[in-house]
């Protein structure tokens, strides 16, 4: 029986956190076994482009059934499956190459904005029937985040990537306890639980 | 070398909550070993006075030197040190045994308020440093927890409490994940940091 | 000199609020006077498509250089001028027509979102200057007032409309006083705030 | 007739506001028509201690009726009627005086807290029939707004003023609108809403 290959990123600590959740949780989930998938895992630049790059790279050689981006959004307090990608860059503070775009569309003259390929709902749904938090979210923000989910759905227009049906998508972590801990009044969600989390991700989305 | 004695308590699930994060923990911790630590085990009713009342009890048998009381607060996105209960029963949802009780002082004639006995900024400082998040509270609320907390300091304020220096207090600990889940947007706390936060508080509390 | 056209929009009010905050402020800036500005208010049912059909058939008889849509936003705390539209409605409470769609395109076969023809970043900056609690928004929703924006947006894309240059976009406001005092703890914006913020941000649309 | 007599105070602009809405609005009161009331407006220091001082002289002065002392609390989203002080000075940032107590009684001895005198649930009632969101609160936090509720009750326990049954408490008053103009998504309530808020009050606790 085929097993699913999938690729499964996570950005670089970015701005003044040592630690970035979704890169912890990342690493976590890769060191354990995975029923039926083929994980491969590859790092972000928190960089707009660069980061882009990196991904493309890494799906030209994976060869990937499915692309699953994961990213830090302090603040949030439920593992968030995105929606949609748009195509503007608006950095409040600057990327971890110091650059700050600010109202920069992402690719130029591409549409406004690109659907995930995920099953929502359905993620969302199965999260919470697991006892853990979980939203849908309709904004992925402007900062590299929401770069790399308008990037990587642009990536899958391609011809090749269609025929195969590869699958792409973003989901945003809230801090681990120890961020929140230097955050005060700041919701966040225990290792623990965002393992269990992506676990039950990656098994809904096997093919 | 003498155990501290801790009576430790936590109420039963309320409202249309199957369970209640606070006797959760209080559970888990007690199935645990604490070095230095003789614990005690109370489930207080979420029923105003008979809550007390049941306190009361256990105190007489257990003699602690120390009471910890744990509440569930859904909505907060951290362990909370409670500072002050006030004598004021004002209830939005009907207690366990169906008492609402609106504006009725707990101790007529009493003061308006007393100081919880823990030391809550170290308390606070303790568990951000071990990273778990933590807060201090300036209102326990006007439900059973705070009904809870006043009345505890209370009792405490009988001359054979105060020789002895027995130290009372409250924690509020946010919903569990299971409980968010079914609660959007709602914040929590993993069993596990919430284990941890306590064996550390029990820690601190130690003679 | 040539006035500027404007078509600018409220809806009727919907779920269970006797009144609708952005046809209030409607309302009141249409009963003043704007100058250089020749203005055209029509009301639009809070109901999928059939708010289309009456937008696009008052765009029909006015024949506006800016088509202006203001909706309520009970919850947020700013004007908050939206930057995009996307192409799905998915209703968690019935429209005034008893309608829920779930998860369904707008227009079948659209692209996914499309910008709104505002100067956005502008019109923040203007407001915040004039001391309105002004933001931008990245997600308009998922309810009859994403609708209107995204099928406005659609509708403008027609040639006619595209030669002729004209203006559409969407603006949400706050509740008024009287409705949040209806709703503990949620914000609101007083109706002079509001009135005055509509006219600024209609002055800065002259042509 | 007798006219109810009232000292009604605010704070001076703090930290790095230009205006203090409370202020604000108590001047706008002031030079407004009140039927049955005679009004007396002081102005207070954001500073510890000292602006007991001002108060207790002021109270001297005016022998008022009724002590009204308005704070701001940017963040808040309604009127909130607070319920009690507490003896307890902890600031966060320096008072006006560059002072910054932790943890420090307000006054050495006594009692934790002091109800306010303030038909607390009533006045909540009676602005929120009017249409303004108001709210009760449990905590005037541990700045210079709760050491003047505490100071004051403390103040009108002395028998003269508990013989005359002289009023006090304390209300805290959202950002106004060119306040929260300038902290993105802080709520805001406009200045006519607070006028007319506090008018109602006044005329509320009438004899």
């Amino acid at each position: 029986m085929n097993r699913t290959r999938v690729l499964l990123t996570g950005f670089d600590p970015f701005h003044d956190d040592p630690v970035n959740a979704a890169w912890e949780v990342v690493q976590e989930v890769a060191a354990s076994d995975l029923a039926g998938i083929d994980l491969h895992v590859q790092q972000i630049p928190t960089v707009f482009h660069t980061s882009l790059d990196v991904l493309a790279q890494a799906i030209r050689q994976v060869q990937p059934d499915v692309v699953l981006c994961l990213g830090q959004a302090g603040g949030r307090a439920a593992i968030s499956i995105e929606r949609i990608g748009v195509n503007l860059d608006d950095a409040r503070i600057p990327d971890n190459a110091g650059q700050q775009p600010r109202e920069v569309p992402i690719v130029a003259g591409g549409p406004a904005a690109y659907w995930s390929g995920l099953p929502v709902r359905d993620l969302v749904t199965r999260l919470r029937e697991a006892g853990i938090p979980a939203e849908e979210s309709w904004s992925a923000g402007h900062f590299v985040c929401n770069h790399v989910l308008y990037g990587l759905m642009h990536l899958l227009q391609a011809p090749e990537f269609q025929t195969q049906g590869v699958v792409g998508g973003f989901i945003h972590v809230p801090y681990l306890p120890e961020q929140a801990a230097r955050h005060p009044n700041t919701p966040c969600l225990g290792r623990a639980e965002m393992v269990r989390a992506l676990r039950l991700v990656l098994d809904a989305l096997k093919r």
